[in-house]
């Protein structure tokens, strides 16, 4: 069989676009709705998609006025949604700057266990300091800090869900014997940031471990990812970054000891599809009609850590940013957006358009077999495994992705008419972890 | 109306008995098993429950040998079970000692928001050098600096609840605005244990607050339910220790400046139903037999704190036990234990065999109406406001009881034969809390 593409639907409300909650259709309260978020899964796994993820993180990010901004855990509304679908792979974030390793593991654990194998985390260390005011920090640790912690997080972590061996249970009700004492073992893990003795109170799931993504595309970020990431979901603007991103990346794996193929890369993409280009472009403009400048601007400045006022609605960004070396979080977010507003010599007006729809992720404007042409160019070209579809509007961009684009890909061959296996890995063809404690112990 | 019985449904995989999974009829792997929750979930909203409940801890507790021990995450189990019942109240036990309190309010306004105002924390504050040591600590922390903890996590948790007001959200389209800003307010508190400024990132949720439930019953953990506590979980052996407590209870209830109707009591109570009376005692006496002594003795030994060397199956408790003064950690069940130990004169091995099925809780074994009777009994006499039901054997105890006893106590008027009320607090005829920061920031 040829190589196969990958997709992963990015849960966002009512849509990726920030203005997206204001268009008639749009339900403006779907972000705590349980059948909205269902309704989108529904659809995604009816087109075959390997995942749906939720982003996360332990604050409220962004001033409640404009957009909704309040969101449920992703654990616990993942956990809704394996109940209502049978087959598709369920993605959470989760901070390992903001969480006990020992209670992570044991919610990933338990989400692998009761969706039969489909959980996986979307590993993030949180730039922020309004997730730090929330833990009893002034300030945000340090970024070198955050991915030295999320090191060893991953490393507990990972023992954590290899402390029963797969054997341990054999439940003989005949002699009482419920599980091989030996076969579950204490981690006696010591380190800088962390002393968990475990063992895990739930027993290994069965993808063994959930399936581990990234998306910092910062240097530690990707060094991070070549280390442990198994999926990597990334904002590339431009056929040429991708490729970059992709050779990069690739080769940061196989120097950290892995295959490459062991890291499928996900690209963004923001589909704008209309049955023609000209029906297309008009979704475009009318949701750059919706966005409120002053929130715009008030966003940017934060990302670009200057005066809202220094920014100009018609002017380009100013001369003197910082560099990305002076900048703590969202590094790479940072870097993406100034080069881009500089390459294509953007007014800001014209920069907080784009950001609103792709906020760095490539926006493809077309019909749907445009975009099909477009992806299958991405996926032959060394830019891209599968990408992560960020619809600007939902959940009628999805449904249009899923109904016009994806059965075009099937026809072509590069996608799965039918799901092949059962566990997320299976899905993106990645293997089961060996039990790392397995030998060491017995 | 006269006053209605309240029914919560503690799940437990295969009963409560320790020795319940070996029973031919159980299934083994019943504690992994969404199926086998979602059954009981089942049975008990059939049955007009007001809740089902799951015990938590963040660590192994009981040896894996001899009984399933491997448990889900709470939150997670029950915001799966949200989807495939609609009227039941989900109750998760989490601890304050482990949890950071934003992570967990959230997780538990999420819930309330997905099942439709049905979630309830059974709040504990976690005993045990095994949860310590997951969390880097070498042994627990003491039982009064858990409890002041526990106290400012709850303090922190409503505060974070009532940082946006019920009216927050307008989502006007037109205009632009989703939420009015200042009815979402950062928090700021800078407490012993906690700095946490908020708000939280979740909108105040149907029930404003999960139902508040508590089970320690040391006189630390009774004066926090005083406090705090919206229902109790009790261990009571006899119908004068439910009424003392009860009638200790709600005085120190009122105590505390509240009303002694807003909390709800709940012994539990391990029901063995046969349709005659032999046939019920044959089920305790089966049920007696497969338990492994040398476990029992192990586990025994480690609550009271002594050598397994020193009790002796077939003598009673030895005489110089500790006082519950110098025992850090389930206090309460030690002394219930020694208590009942030398009150009936048991020896360890008929102990034993007490502990196994009702650990502490009451045993009602006999015909549907023996157990109704006795039900009512406590009811009317100032010993329980509902009982916290804990099947010896499950799924069979909990069908038995809701097919069998509840039908009569419907019949006797004391207990409800549909549901009138949509969330857990309707259910148990509690109020939804007022917002305490609504006058302050206005």
């Amino acid at each position: 069989m040829t190589r196969q593409l990958h997709f992963n639907l990015f849960l966002h409300d009512t849509g990726h676009h920030e203005a997206s909650w204001r268009l008639p259709e749009s339900d403006p309260h779907a972000n705590l709705s349980l059948a909205a978020h269902q309704h989108l899964a529904k659809v995604a796994e009816d087109a075959k998609f390997d995942s749906v993820f939720l982003a996360d993180g332990p604050a409220l990010f962004s001033e409640p006025g404009r957009r909704p901004s309040g969101k449920l855990e992703p654990t616990v509304l993942l956990a809704a949604l394996a109940v209502t679908n049978s087959r598709i792979g369920l993605i959470a974030t989760a901070s390992t700057s903001y969480n006990d390793p020992y209670n992570l593991a044991r919610r990933f654990a338990s989400l692998d266990h009761l969706s039969g194998g489909r959980a996986g985390w979307n590993i993030v260390t949180t730039a922020g300091e309004a997730a730090a005011r929330n833990f009893g920090l002034q300030d945000q640790p340090l970024h070198k800090s955050r991915y030295e912690r999320a090191d060893e997080f991953l490393e507990v972590a990972t023992k954590l869900w290899d402390s029963w061996t797969d054997d341990a249970i054999i439940a003989d009700k005949e002699s009482g014997i419920h599980a091989v004492r030996d076969r579950v073992r204490a981690i006696g893990h010591q380190g800088t940031y962390f002393r968990v003795e475990g063992p895990l109170n739930v027993p290994r799931s069965p993808q063994a471990h959930p399936l581990l993504v990234q998306a910092g595309s910062s240097e530690d970020g990707k060094d991070f990812a070549a280390r442990w990431a198994e999926a990597v979901f990334t904002a590339q603007p431009t056929l040429a970054e991708s490729q970059a991103f992709y050779a990069d990346l690739k080769r940061r794996v196989v120097a950290a000891g892995r295959e490459p193929d062991q890291v499928v890369i996900l690209p963004g993409i923001v589909p704008v599809i209309g049955d023609t280009e000209a029906e297309a472009r008009e979704l475009d403009a009318e949701l750059e009609r919706l966005i409120a400048p002053e929130h715009a601007l008030a966003q940017l400045s934060t990302i670009l850590r200057i005066d809202p006022e220094r920014l100009k609605l018609d002017e380009p960004l100013p001369a003197d940013l910082p560099d990305e070396d002076e900048i703590e979080g969202m590094k790479s977010r940072y870097t993406l957006i100034v080069n881009w507003g500089r390459r294509e010599n953007l007014t800001v007006r014209q920069l907080i358009g784009k950001l609103g729809g792709g906020r760095g992720h490539r926006t493809f404007t077309g019909t749907p077999v445009q975009i099909a042409d477009t992806i299958q160019q991405y996926f032959e070209n060394g830019a891209a495994d599968g990408f992560n579809i960020m619809p600007a509007v939902l959940p009628s961009g999805i449904e249009a992705f899923a109904t016009k684009v994806v059965p075009i890909l099937q026809e072509r061959g590069l996608f799965r008419t039918e799901y092949t296996g059962s566990t997320l890995r299976e899905h993106y063809g990645l293997p089961r972890p060996a039990n790392q404690l397995e030998l060491i112990s017995q």
